[in-house]
């Protein structure tokens, strides 16, 4: 057994198959990639990798296998599974996957191929563990996939714990362990036990605070989007693919974009937090659907058409759409008065999620310093905004978390 | 300069009146007041003061003033009204409150005359200040007293925060100092600055999940039941006044009980938390309106006919009617895109407190755990309840939280 | 299994005879004993109790018993005299024990009788356990008593900790599971395994720090003094037996002591926090050999003379000689190089305590605070004080803590 | 005003020329350089980087600043010395700071150079400040330099509690808000006021505690050594020189030894925690002084002879000697009774430091784990160890603690 001190966990415990698994090159490269990506730049103390959250998600799937008699293989399948379940993640974690999946098609929980390959698929093997069951179960799959990926599942209540100590936001602080011991399974579904409608709710709200003020603070979008423009100024280099800029690290990538003079610019921006600012900050109902539902292709020629009614460079105009907020309600299952209840049913909290989540999505313009009233003024004439009030000039005070790291 | 440790917010300093005030009778008394009076029997480790609390919000209220900028003989008003917010709290807090209004007609924030006897109004005279304003702020009268006691008040920061630390039921655990920092007066209203609407979300949230898991859990209702009857017995008695039951404290009461032949039955089951259980646990939609709005006569007559339908003693059966959740929306304003909105308005999530609260309201029939059968099929019959639902030997597993320090 | 929410360890797992004896009246009643006493006159926040506190020490028994593999009625045994291991303190804790232990001649782990009586016994015998035998290991006895009641027992680990989060003074706050995890018997003693030199020290430097900040405050001191004598006078009248005494809660010793007229002045004092002032606080080298000696007698008889002296009330004045250090070292054992080793020999910093605590010892006498004084003189003469360094008018600015609740 | 959001310090208002200096290159520029370097690898919770930790001195700073009544321009000094303090940090912090000092003839405090060019000169001199006087106080010169470089510095206080909150250990976990407050100046000294021992004794232990535990620990250690002798390597490469080398960040050096050929072994070792054994762990008492007292040359020549005798590779053997332990006394003060005492004098624990330190001491030889063996004599030979116990084999189980991150 080996035992590893963790500043959320307190002490955790590795045994079998994951033992074996830590001392593997892919799991150990989860060392240098943060958990947060640029979050950092907004929370300076957010620097914590997939590495300690990969071992949080462990230890908390062990716990709740504990707490369902869950052992033997079955066990070691889950153990593996949550330990593992990040080591698909690019550089910058979600900051440049969606420019990774564009060329190679895989999101970070594929890792199908990954398991199968390299040390990890040996220690696997040799542990009597299919790969392939195991990446099911990453990515969701099968009765036991909704304990490391679902509405329910160990990886969220690791990080909303985890991101609320290292960045200091107190609204991720669950009680994740309440939480792992109402855990049940009736007919096939993951469910929180009898009177545990509020701690059901507790999870779903403390996401919903932590959205728009850590993960998608503006600041953390803004230099999230720069950081994804400069990975595809990489990508357009001759001497790297997408599979391989896929499995750098942060050092990797942050040293490529140093040291190629197409991106270094960025870099240095990136380095010294001399970000690009807003120009548009809309809301939805500011902004035409077809805005809204642009692809990437699309969003490429509005930014071009940007730049040139602003009369800037091309590469000073950065448009990022969030997709649409989903609109399927939670799935979170939860026992009421001896049955099974939808939490999107029976809590009028959640079923306001929906709502808050479209009234919190923000369509940003982004420009240098000084370029952005023209690229705001360009900006809103080409996405055909609704009104001037999607103009930084007008909103921006609306906005601006007083409490961001530097003021813009 | 007093300074003095606490165990939430660390180093407190205490100076000016509010230093003369911490030596008088009725702020120490404070100390033999448990902040949340019978919760203790569900969460052991709450046995916070009312002292501590005082002082928390006299901590709270001091930063605030502080970053508005409001110094002199104002600053120093409100900070004693901060200070003095809760001297008029009787024994166990809220829980015998409905006690002592029906004899006294005094809530615990009507505190004009006790602030102007005894040694607090010699000290706040004799340090410029008129008890009357001072009293007048405790009851939230004025511009300054919306700091004091209102939706954003410093009261409810600190005992949020507070509870969360004792209990160690982490769903207060607000961000106290980001909600001081934001506020700010427009137009004479206290509201929060721009970019605070998840601040403003989280502190009602936080309330909301706090509530039934704390403040209403089942268990301290039914001992917060338990000791009003009991109070009420004491009263019975010739040699003791609501007056005199309202200045008891902690301490006070309980020998009280112990040594006064009719309530030392009481006084022994609190003691041994050998505690009612529920016959009855019934949501809104299955009680009929007459009994939601029962008042004391009425619940007094509903108690006596249940008994005689059971077949039991009269003082085996309480019935439990909370008041009906408020149907304002929340008050709290916060400023969006330079105008001043409503946060009900503004928020989904707020909205959906209204319907979430009603949602949570429970009646609740208790008895010697050896009758909640026959209580329980009397009550639904007296009390006309829709269902069966109703009863606890239906419902129960339904509502009994499995983490209850002890199962019922 | 009843799972009980606890703000130090979170959730505690109550099984077996432990959960039985949950509901005893013996167990209960540790809700309305403070376990700091009046040290809640220095740290507002102390309010914790002895029934949260057993939790935890049973909640950590259970953990080291896991990891030393002892389960079956061995493991019962040890985890019934965890929980009951403070049955026998009186109200107040330590601070009326010397009183009551002069008249019953039992300290407060002398609880044979106790355990063998009422409804704790029945428990016990109902589960097969012998209350003799828990009431061995309650007192030390034996192999496992010393996982009770010893150097390195999980009582120590538990209060440390819980005080450090009470009172907010964080030099408690030890790595207890650490501690747990690295307990091992060797020829029968409890020692710490392999590179834990460090682990050892920690323990007793949180105990060596908070003694002075926290458990020997003067202001806790002179509180606990006044309680003493108010107790002893309590004694004087015709009905309270000592034994009645040691068996009151917190509730029963405040109540009897303000409704008694010869105590009521104390009552008063200690309510308000009105307390008596140092007259003399002095070093050990400054203090005569038969002085720091004095024993119960003795120490009456140099108050009246002191008192007689100064011409004040016999009431007037209290002399609070605090018993010897002890001068054996540390037994705590820690394995080295593969051999058992006595920390006081392993460690600089261990051997140093013994000379730290002489040092930290201070002889008090306390009066009115208008008599401070004519007594401070009275005592320096009839002590025979070596230097008028002792009077608290010379050193009181070099002892006073400045950050103590109230400056005096 | 800039507030800034921390994990530890939770809001940090960040004014005058600390806010300009914020967006400089060479501040922005510790973002990217670890606190404690290779200590993640053993406590894979510690990824806090210079930059928080320089927000954090800075912070403390205004505190006691404030504390003390100093400001104007002074103040600002001070400021900017302590947010500038660690500037001249190069990558991975102290690990490779023997390598680049050898080089350069610079420690991290020697930054008079580094301040007087770029951005942070600019700024400085922008804002009336020469930054030679605030490299002086970087470097602890002159009265106020005390609080930032010397026994009671807030760099200190920041560091221990930063430390415990990121590693999980809570030795570090110190009152750094009592120290503050404390602090005081006697002639020109800076000093901690009366009633302070303990304070300033649980300063000094929290330090002797986290040393071996976490800053000391053997896996630190020897990752360390293993930095330190590639970046030797990179330094024989033609094209980098010793300047640039301190210039760094972690993210050019690991990039750099990734890249370099000579050093891609020991990346690819420090990448996936693959990492060199002890094959000898000796106590000073062992050790030959000529051995202790080596100078790099020496240790360099130790190293190939030992490497010849085990008939290994050169690059096969890492000799590490800590240098001696100071033989110094705590210069800390306090005031005692009214008179300045250093508390080495006056505290029986402070003064047994000196030995703890120099019992801790231990001399590593380091290997590839295939070769601890045969390493482990050759050296013994070589280094003329007084006895076999220094070899792993034999002391191993003494010094291994358990709860090391990967057991080896």
């Amino acid at each position: 057994m080996t035992t590893i001190k963790d500043s959320v966990h307190d002490h955790i415990e590795v045994v079998g198959v994951a033992e074996d698994l830590l001392d593997t090159e892919e799991v150990q490269r989860l060392r240098h990639i943060r958990q947060l990506g640029t979050v950092q730049l907004v929370y300076p103390s957010a620097n914590h990798t997939r590495f300690e959250h990969s071992l949080g998600v462990y230890h908390l799937a062990s716990r709740a296998l504990d707490h369902l008699g869950i052992d033997g293989i079955r066990g070691e399948r889950i153990r593996a599974a949550a330990l593992l379940h990040d080591v698909g993640h690019g550089p910058y974690s979600h900051n440049v996957e969606s420019v990774t999946h564009r060329h190679t098609g895989k999101y970070h929980d594929d890792v199908e191929e990954l398991l199968a390959a390299g040390e990890v698929g040996e220690v696997l093997r040799a542990n009597g563990l299919d790969p392939s069951r195991v990446a099911e179960l990453v990515a969701g799959g099968g009765k036991y996939g909704q304990l490391v990926s679902g509405e329910l599942d160990v990886d969220r209540m690791d990080y909303l714990v985890r991101d609320a100590h290292h960045t200091g936001v107190p609204y991720g602080t669950i009680d994740h362990e309440r939480l792992i011991r109402e855990l049940t399974f009736v007919d096939d579904e993951l469910v929180l036990d009898e009177g545990n409608v509020q701690t059901a709710e507790s999870l779903l709200l403390a996401r919903a605070l932590m959205n728009p003020t850590v993960y998608q603070h503006h600041v953390a979008r803004i230099s999230k989007a720069m950081l994804r423009r400069a990975a595809e100024r990489l990508l357009d280099q001759p001497d790297l693919t997408a599979a391989e800029l896929r499995r750098m690290d942060d050092t990797d990538l942050i040293a490529s974009l140093r040291t190629t003079p197409e991106t270094e610019a960025f870099a240095r921006r990136l380095d010294c937090r001399d970000l690009f600012k807003r120009a548009v900050w809309a809301e939805m109902g500011d902004v035409p659907d077809h805005v809204v539902d642009a692809d990437h292709e699309e969003v490429d020629e509005l930014e071009r058409r940007i730049a040139d009614r602003a009369g800037v460079e091309r590469g000073s105009v950065i448009v990022d759409v969030p997709g649409r907020p989903s609109m399927t309600e939670s799935t979170t299952r939860v026992m009421v008065g001896g049955e099974m209840r939808r939490l999107g049913k029976q809590s009028p909290l959640v079923s306001a999620l929906r709502t808050a989540q479209r009234q919190q999505w923000r369509l940003g313009v982004y420009a240098p310093g000084e370029e952005t009233d023209a690229v705001g003024r360009a900006a809103a004439s080409v996405l055909e905004l609704d009104a001037d009030g999607a103009l930084v000039s007008d909103v921006r005070h609306g906005v601006t978390a007083t409490l961001d790291e530097f003021s813009e």
